[in-house]
């Protein structure tokens, strides 16, 4: 699936199977990976070393299936085989699959990012690097994140760990 | 600039010039806006209304000026004209002009999402919207947000505020 957007760079992780992926960054905190900025972007990290924490917007190019619908049983919810609108769960096969992925950097050393927190396949394309600003991206008190609470994510969490029984 | 991507829908807000237009959702909480997803999408709303907030995924058609560089002046830092990379910075001014806004929202109702946070110009499209999910978007502790750290930001600012003197 080709990106129709320019490419900053590709990040570099030890996943290759969606399958075996974990689902969210923020639930594989401790797994690293790397995103490699091409050289021509180099100039626009100036200042990033001095987050603590970053999101990655990525083009998730390599779906499992195509989109067929616009709900579908989220990786989470794949024991109750639970439905829900694409707009309120984070799975890849989006209108527009273009993921969010919340990373810890660790290092920004010329061009290339070392971060912690791996939910993205190797040699995904990266198309935007924002610095996270508690105060602008964190909600106060503590908001309902929907069926979310009423499910248990163990660390590192892949779809196949989600598989149902049988 | 026309967005190469599908548009889901646009957003409703009071705010037409980018010059008075608050810098981010998250210093503008109190101020509302509509999203009108496109019927052709609505049923990807299901379950959305459980959430307290969403990130809303804009494609950010009309940049102040073009992109001239990878280092620029964020509207924070006018005042001490001060230039980062644009990685490390959440302005318009970008290789790929996708925003990120983190929105509380107040009511979904047919295809209609009501919400409360501004920081988009009237009729900004939208990419993509994905709920708020405080165990994969809260980093934990209090993670430094570099420059942002030691700049203050009243409720509402927008660039004209931050006009330097003379």
């Amino acid at each position: 699936m080709e990106c129709p957007l320019p490419v900053i760079g590709f990040v570099r992780t030890a996943r290759t199977e969606l399958e075996r992926t974990p689902v969210q960054a923020g639930a594989n905190r401790g797994e690293e990976g790397v995103l490699e900025i091409a050289q021509e972007y180099a100039e626009g990290l100036d200042g990033l070393a001095q987050f603590d924490y970053a999101w990655l917007l990525s083009w998730l190019d390599r779906p499992d299936r195509p989109l067929e619908s616009l709900t579908q049983v989220p990786y989470l919810l794949r024991r109750e085989r639970r439905r829900m609108g694409i707009f309120a769960m984070r799975g890849p096969r989006r209108p527009n699959p273009v993921g969010l992925s919340l990373v810890r950097l660790t290092a920004v050393i010329g061009t290339t990012v070392r971060f912690a927190g791996v939910d993205l396949l190797d040699g995904t394309p990266i198309l935007d690097l924002k610095p996270y600003v508690a105060r602008f991206d964190r909600p106060p008190g503590e908001p309902s994140s929907g069926w979310f609470d009423d499910v248990a994510v163990a660390e590192g969490t892949t779809p196949e760990d989600l598989a149902p029984p049988g």
